[in-house]
C-alpha cells in the first residue's frame, strides 16, 4: 500500500497515500482496538463533528482569525461530512483514551484535508490549511468534542423517539381494538378484579408515551455547550466574541437551540446531563422490559398458562418440540433492555471516574449513549411491527377465566362489608361453590342487588368520567 | 405480655394488649424481619401516611361514605400521627412482600385505634370504627401506599435540597476565598493550562447547584397519583367524585400541588418517576462522589503529592503512622455515593420486576429512595462542616507548581502556531530550560510580547465579561 | 453527662467518663453519621476484632515486644468481646472515611480500657497500657482491619450455610413428597414437556446446594491475610517471626485456616477475594430470586393463573381485595436478592476506587458483604419455615393442564420426525383435536404405539438409572 | 439475487439461493436486528458448535439412531467449520429471541447443506439428511446451546489468560527492573512510608497473576453440562447411553474435560456457571481498573503532579495544548473495565430472568461474557505493549519527595513511642524542620541510632527472608 509521511510532536509516521486522515488519527488507529467499532458506526456524531467545526470556522472567519479562502475550503468539506460523504474516513476505534482527542484530530484531519483538495492542494500539504492552527482553530478537544456529543444525542433521539412514537401507537391501536374484551386484573400475580385487556393495552401505550416527553426534557439539558472554553472552560486562546458567536451558528446549522453554558469551567469536566439522559434510557428500557414480561406472561400457554392473548407466530419455537412457537420478539426486547441498563452503569462509571478539569472517560459515555439510543430504537420497531401489530385477544378463554374467578366480591364490600366479603370469598374458594350462591344463601344481598353490582359496565368503568376519549399519546405526563 | 386477640380472613392471633396496630401488623411483623427496620425509620412516611389516609376520610365523610363522627374521630387520630405521634406503633419491616399491604394495614390499624380510643371504645372494638371498611374506605393499598410514597419523598426531598444548598453555599464562598489563588489547571492528571482555585470551587458549586433544580422537576412527577384508583386503577368501590376530592384535601394539607394521574391504571403499574427520582439522586451522588476525589487529589500529600489545599484535621490519621492526617471525611461522601448508587440498581431491579396490574416490589423502591436521600443529606452536611468549610491553600506550593509548569504555553499558540509551540515544549521538558527562554533564543516572539501574553490575568480571564457577578446558587441551570 | 478529658495528635477532647473507648472513637462518632449504625451492629466483626488483637497480644508478648502483664490483660480483655461482653462500646459509623481506622481504634481502646480495669487502672491512664503502642503493637489498621474483615465474613457465612443447608432440605423434602405429581414443564413460559413437580423442586434444592461449595471455596481465599504488612505490607516496625507467629494464633483462636498471603504488600490493597465473595452472594441471590419468582409464577391464581401449587397463606393479601391471598414470603425474598445484587455494586465501586498502597474504601465493603449475608440469612429461615414447608400441590390442575396439552408430541418425533410432528401440532392447536386422533387418522402410529410412547413414566424418566437415590446435597457440584 | 424455497412450521420463505443456512436462519435473520453483530463475531462460538454437533453425530450413529453416511457427512461438515470454515453462513444476530434456537438452527442448517453437499445433494434437499431430525438428533437447543456456550467460553479463555500472562511477566519484569528505586508509599494518597518503585509493580503482578487462577477454576465450572438433557433436562428421546457417550467425544474432541452434570434438569435453567464465570471477568476488570488509576496518577504531572514514573508517550496528547502528553492508554484500559462492569450486570438481570425450566435470556449472557472477554484481551496486550513495556522511572523524583517526607518516622514508633512521635511529625510539618532535627533536639534518639533505624534497607525489607525469589507468576495464589 502506498503511503505518505506525517509527521507531529512524537515523530514521524507512515499514512495511506489515500486517506483523507492524517498522522494522529493513524496513530489512534494504532492504540486503540478494544472495540472494532469506528466512530462512523454512528454516522450521527460525524454530523454533530461537522456541524461544531463548521460553525466554528465560520465563527473564527467573521472574527478575522481564519483566513477567507480557509474558512470557505473548512465549511465546503464539512458540508460535504454532513451530508453523509466521506464517513469511512472517520476510523478511531470509538474506546479510545485521551477524552475524545482522537476522535477530534479524526474530524480535524479529514476536513483539512477534504479542504486542501478543495483549495488545489495535496494530502498532507498542512502548510496551506492546518488540521489543528485552521481547523481547530479556537477550539480544544475539550469543548469541540463534547459540543458535538450534545448535538450527537440529540440526532439520534430524534428516529428513536419516531420510534417510540409508532410502538405507542400501535398500543393504542390495541387497546381499542380490545376495549371490550373482558378480563381479570392481576396483582401480584393473583386475581384482582375485572378490567378490560383494552385497558391494559392503552396503559401500556400512556406508559411508554410519558418517556417521549421526557427524552425531550432530557435533550433540553443537552443544548448548554462549553463550546469556546477550549482546554478547561477557561477559554483561553478564544476572542472574547467567540463562544457566543460559535455556538449561534451551530444552532443555525443544527437547528437545535443551541447556547453556552453558564459556567464554561463546570460544564468542561461535568457529565451530568449525559448521567441523566442516560437515566431516561435506563427509565425506558426498564419500562419495555416490564411490558415485554407481561406480554410474555399473558401469552403463556397455550393450553397451561394465562393464555389471554396470541403473539403473531414469527419461528419455529423449538428444535426438538413440534408445533411450539415462543414469544422470540419479546425475549429479544427484554435482552435489549437489559444491555441497556447496563450500558448505564458504563456511563455512571464513567462520569464518576472524571477528574479535576476534566472527564477522559467521556468516549466510553458517548459510545454507550448511542449504542443504548440505536439498540432501544430497533426494538421498538421490532417489538412494533414483528409482535404488537399482530397480537389477537383470546376473548372466550379471558371470559372463561373471569367467570370463574372470585375476584369480583370486590365490588360487593362497600354493600357487604370487608370481613363478610372475606368468609365468603374464602368458602367460595375452598368449596368451589360460585360467590353468587353464598352471596344469596347468606341473605347479604338480594338477587338483582347481586347482579346489578356486578354488571360488566359497573366493574370495568365505575365512573365513566375517567374514560380517556382522545389518543393516550397527546395527554401523557407522567 | 398480656395480649388481646383479634380475627382476620386466616383467623385469630394475639396482638399486645397495648398495642395501637393490630392483627394484620402483628402477622407482618412475624412474617418479615429481613432488615430490621421498621417503617417509623422514615418518619416522612409515617406523616405521608397519615396525610392520606386523613384526606380520605375526609373526602368520604363529605360524600356521605363514612359517618361524620367516625371520619372527625379518624382525622384526629391522623392529625396526632402527622405531628410525630405513635410513630413507635409503625413496627413493620421496611422491606416486606405485599406491595405495602403491611405498611397500608399498619397505618389503618393504628388509626382506628386511635379514634376508638377518641370515640371512648377500646382497642380492637372494631365493630365501631374498623381498620379496613373505615380507614381504608375508598382506598386499596395499591393507591394509598404510592400516593403515599409519592408525599413522603417529596417531604424528604425538602431537608435534602436545604442541604444541598448548604453545601452549595460554601463552596461558592471558598470560590471567592480562593479567587486569587493561582494555579495548573489539568486535564488527564497532566498540566493544562492555569486557572485560579477560586474557579476550581466555583465550579464545584454550579455543578451541584443545578442538581437543585433537577430534584424539583423530579418532584413535580411525584405530584401525579393515583388515589381513587383502588386495586388496579379501574377505581372500583369509589364514589365517581372521590378522587378529585380526596387528592384535593392531599394538596391542601401536604401543602403539595398533587394531582390525579391522567390513567389510572397505568399509574398504578408504573414506578417511572420513581425511578427517575433514583436517576437524579444518583447523579448527584456522582458529582459528589467525583468532588471528593478532587479534593483528596488536591490535598494529597502533605509533600509527596499535589498539596494545593489543606483539608481541616479531623482525627488522627493511622494507629501506626504518627503526624498522619487522612482525607477521611471526602472518603465517607465516596462511599455515600457509591452506596446511593448501589441502591439506585436496586431501585432499577424493583422497578423492572412490576407484573401486569401492579409492582409488588415497591416497598424496595421506597426503601432505597428514602434511605439514599438520607444517606446523601447526611454525606452533604458533613461534607460541609467538617471539610469544605475549614479547607486551606496552599497559596506558594500552587504558585510554585505553575511556575514551573510548562502548560502555559498554550496561550501562545495563536502568535507562533501548533507546531512550533509543540517543539518548544517537548524541548522545554527534555532539558529543563524554560519556555520563555526556548521562545526568545528562536525568536519567536519577543520578551515584551512574551511576557504580555502570559499575564495572568490574560491566561485566567481571558474574556472579564464571563466572570460571575453573582452567587452560582441562582443561576445554575446545566 | 459526665465526662474525662482525653488527648491525641489534634488536641483534647472530652469522652463520657464512663465509656470504655477514647478520644478517637469520640472524633469517629462525632465525624461519621451516614448510616446511623453501629459496627456492633455486625457481633462477628467485633469477635473478630478481639481475636486479631489477642493473637497480636500473644505474638508480642512471646516475641518481647509487649511485658507479660500487659499481653495478659489484653487477652483477657479480649476474650471477654470475643464471648459478647462490651458490644455496646463498639459505636462507630459502619460507613467512615479512614480506611478502617476508626473501628480499629475503637477496639484498641475499649481493648485498653478493658485491660486497663483488669490492671487495677481507670480509664484513660494510657501511661499503665496505651491502645497504639500496646493494643496496636506491630499492627496497623491496614493489617488488622482486613484481617478481621477476613475472619468476621467467615463467622458470619457459618449461619448463612446453615441458612441455606435448612432451605436445601426443605425443598428436597418437597421434591419427594411431590415425585409423584405429573405436570407440563416449561420453557419460554409456553408448555413444554412432561415432567413431575418433584423433579421441579428437586432441581431448586440441587441449584442452590451448589452454592455452598462456592461460598466454602470463596471462604477459603479469605483465609489468607496481610497481618504483619503494618502500613503498607512491608512489615515496618514488626519482629520478622511475628507475621507468622501471631497469624498462627490468629488460625488456632478462631478455628480457621489463616496463612500469610504470598505477597504482604499487593495483599494490603487487594479487595479481590472480597469482590469473589460478593459475586457469590450475588450468585445465591439471582438464584434466590429465580425460585422466588417461579413459585409466586406456579402458585400464580387461584383461578386464572398456572395453579399447580398453593403456598401457605401467612397474611390477608389485601386491604380491599376479600379472600386474596398474595406469594408474600416469595416476594420478600425477591426484595432481598435485589437488595444483595445491589450491594454487590457498591463493593464493586469501593474496590475499584482503591489508590496505590491501600483501599480506602474498605469499611464499605465489609459493611456490604456483613449486611449482604445477615438479610440472605433471614431470607433463606422466612423462605423455609413460612413458604417452602408449607406448599400444597394442586395435583389434579397439574394432570388437567398436562392432558390438555399438546406438548407430549414432542415424544414422537424419533418415530414420525419433526415435520409430522410439527403439522399435527399446529393441526391439533388449531382444530381443538387431539393429538392422539391426528396420529391415528394419519395412521402415524398405531394406538398401543402411541400409548406406550407416552405412557407416564416414560416422558418423566426415560432413563431410570439417571434417578436420584440419594439426597441432593451431598451431590451436588455445578 | 436468485433464491429457494424452504418451508416450516410457519410456512414458505425464500432464502438464498447460495446460502448454506436454510429458512429457520433467514427468519430469524429477519427478526432479530438489534446489534447488527452476528454470531460469526465470535468464531470460538462457531467452533464450540461443530464439536458439538459433531459429538452428538458420532453418539447418535453408534446408537444406531443416524445412518452411517449421514453421521460421516455430518462430521466431515463439522470438521470443516471447526477449522474455521464457512463461518461467514453463521448470520444470526447475537441478541435473540428464543433461548438460542435460532443460534442452533443456524447451525443445524449450515451442517446439514454442508453434509448435503458432501452427499451430491442441493441445498435444501432435506429429505436426505434433515436439520432437525438429522443434525440436531438426539439434541434440543435447550442442552445443545448451552453446552456449545460453556465449550466457547473455554476456548475464549485461552488467549486471554495467555494476554494476562503476558501482562504479569511485562509488570514482574518492571518490578525487577524498578527493584532499586526507592520511593514514599502512599495510603489514602497521602504519605505513608517508604518503598521500592519495584515492590509496587511486582505487587501488581501478582495481583493479576492470582486472576489467571480464578478463571481456571472458573472454568472448571463450565466443564459440567446438560447435552442429554433435551428440552428440559428430562433427556427425552434420547439414548440411554447417549447423554455418557455424546459428551465422551466432546470431550475428546475438544481437549476440555467435559462431564455431564449431576442433574440435568437443574442444569437446563442454571445460569450459575455463566454468572460466576462474569464475577471473575468483572474481579479482573476492577484490578485492571485500579493499576491503570495507579499508573495514571504516578504518571500524573510532568511538573504538578507526582511525576514519579513516565509512561511511553503514544500520540499528542491534546489539540490545544502542545507538548502534553496523555495516559491514554490506561485510560482506555479504565474504559475497557467499566464496560466489563457493566457487561457484567446485563449477564445479571439475564440470569435472574429465567422461568421455571429454561432461561430464554442466555443469548444475551454469552454475548456478554464473550464480549467482555475479547475486550479484556485485547486491553491486556495493548496495556503490556503500549504502556507497561515502556514506562520509565524518574528515579531522582522519587527520591526527592521520599526525602522531604516526614513519613520515615513511623519507623521509630516501636524506639520513641506513638505520642512522641506524632507530637515530632506535627512540629515537623508545622515547622518545616527535619525529623531528624527535632528528634536529636529532643534527645529521643542519638544521631547512629537515627541513623541506623532510617536505613533505607531497614525501611523497605524489614525481613528480608520475605523477600521474593521467583517469578510472581508461578506463585500467585490470592
Amino acid at each position: 500500500m502506498s503511503t505518505r509521511l506525517e509527521q507531529d510532536l512524537l515523530g514521524e509516521l507512515a499514512v495511506p497515500a489515500e486517506a483523507w486522515f492524517g498522522i494522529q488519527t493513524q496513530r489512534a488507529v494504532n492504540n486503540f482496538t478494544i472495540t472494532g467499532v469506528p466512530i462512523s458506526h454512528f454516522p450521527e456524531l460525524i454530523r454533530a463533528l461537522a456541524l461544531v467545526k463548521k460553525a466554528a470556522a465560520k465563527a473564527n472567519a467573521q472574527l478575522g482569525l481564519l483566513e477567507p479562502h480557509k474558512a470557505h475550503a473548512i465549511i465546503e468539506a464539512c458540508d460535504d461530512i454532513a451530508k453523509g460523504e466521506h464517513h469511512e474516513a472517520f476510523v478511531v476505534d470509538l474506546i479510545q483514551g485521551g477524552a475524545g482527542t482522537s476522535t477530534n484530530m479524526n474530524a480535524n484531519e479529514v476536513i483539512a484535508n477534504l479542504a486542501l483538495a478543495k483549495l488545489g492542494h495535496a494530502k498532507g500539504e498542512y502548510q496551506f490549511l492546518h488540521p489543528n492552527d485552521d481547523v481547530n482553530c479556537s477550539q480544544s478537544t475539550n469543548d469541540a468534542y463534547p459540543t458535538a456529543a450534545c448535538l450527537a444525542i440529540q440526532f439520534a433521539a430524534e428516529p428513536l423517539i419516531k420510534d417510540i412514537h409508532s410502538l405507542v401507537t400501535s398500543l393504542t391501536q390495541k387497546g381499542r381494538e380490545f376495549s371490550d374484551v373482558i378480563k381479570m386484573g392481576r396483582t401480584q400475580l393473583q386475581d384482582a378484579v375485572p378490567m378490560t385487556l383494552g385497558q391494559e393495552f392503552e396503559a401500556f401505550a400512556v406508559n411508554l408515551a410519558e418517556d417521549i416527553d421526557r427524552l425531550h426534557e432530557a435533550c433540553q439539558l443537552l443544548c448548554e455547550v462549553n463550546l469556546g472554553g477550549t482546554a478547561i472552560g477557561t477559554g483561553l486562546n478564544t476572542h472574547a466574541e467567540y463562544a457566543q458567536l460559535a455556538i449561534g451558528y451551530l444552532a443555525e446549522y443544527s437547528g437545535k437551540p443551541m447556547v453556552p453554558a453558564f459556567n464554561l469551567i463546570e460544564a468542561t469536566s461535568d457529565m451530568g446531563a449525559f448521567v441523566l439522559f442516560s437515566g431516561v434510557l435506563k427509565r425506558f428500557a426498564i419500562k419495555l422490559s416490564k411490558i415485554a414480561n407481561d406480554l410474555r406472561l399473558l401469552s403463556s400457554g397455550p393450553r397451561a398458562g394465562f393464555g389471554e392473548i396470541q403473539l403473531p407466530p414469527m419461528q419455529p419455537g423449538s428444535s426438538i418440540m413440534p408445533g411450539k412457537v415462543n414469544p422470540v420478539i419479546p425475549e429479544a426486547v427484554n435482552q435489549t433492555a437489559f444491555q441497556v441498563i447496563a450500558n448505564d452503569l458504563a456511563v455512571t462509571l464513567a462520569a464518576e471516574a472524571g477528574q479535576l478539569q476534566l472527564n477522559a472517560m467521556e468516549p466510553l459515555i458517548i459510545y454507550n449513549l448511542l449504542n443504548s439510543m440505536r439498540m432501544l430504537g430497533q426494538a421498538c420497531s421490532m417489538f412494533e411491527q414483528r409482535c404488537i401489530s399482530g397480537i389477537q385477544a383470546n376473548r372466550e378463554h379471558c371470559a372463561h377465566l373471569m367467570n370463574i374467578s372470585i375476584g369480583s366480591i370486590t365490588a360487593l364490600v362497600p354493600y357487604i362489608g370487608y370481613s363478610h366479603a372475606s368468609r365468603v370469598a374464602k368458602e367460595a374458594l375452598h368449596s368451589g361453590a360460585t360467590v353468587r350462591e353464598l352471596i344469596l344463601r347468606d341473605q347479604l344481598l338480594t338477587a338483582e342487588q347481586f347482579d346489578q353490582l356486578l354488571h360488566p359496565d359497573q366493574l370495568m368503568y365505575p365512573h365513566r368520567a375517567r374514560q380517556l376519549e382522545e389518543p393516550a399519546v397527546s395527554h401523557a405526563s407522567e
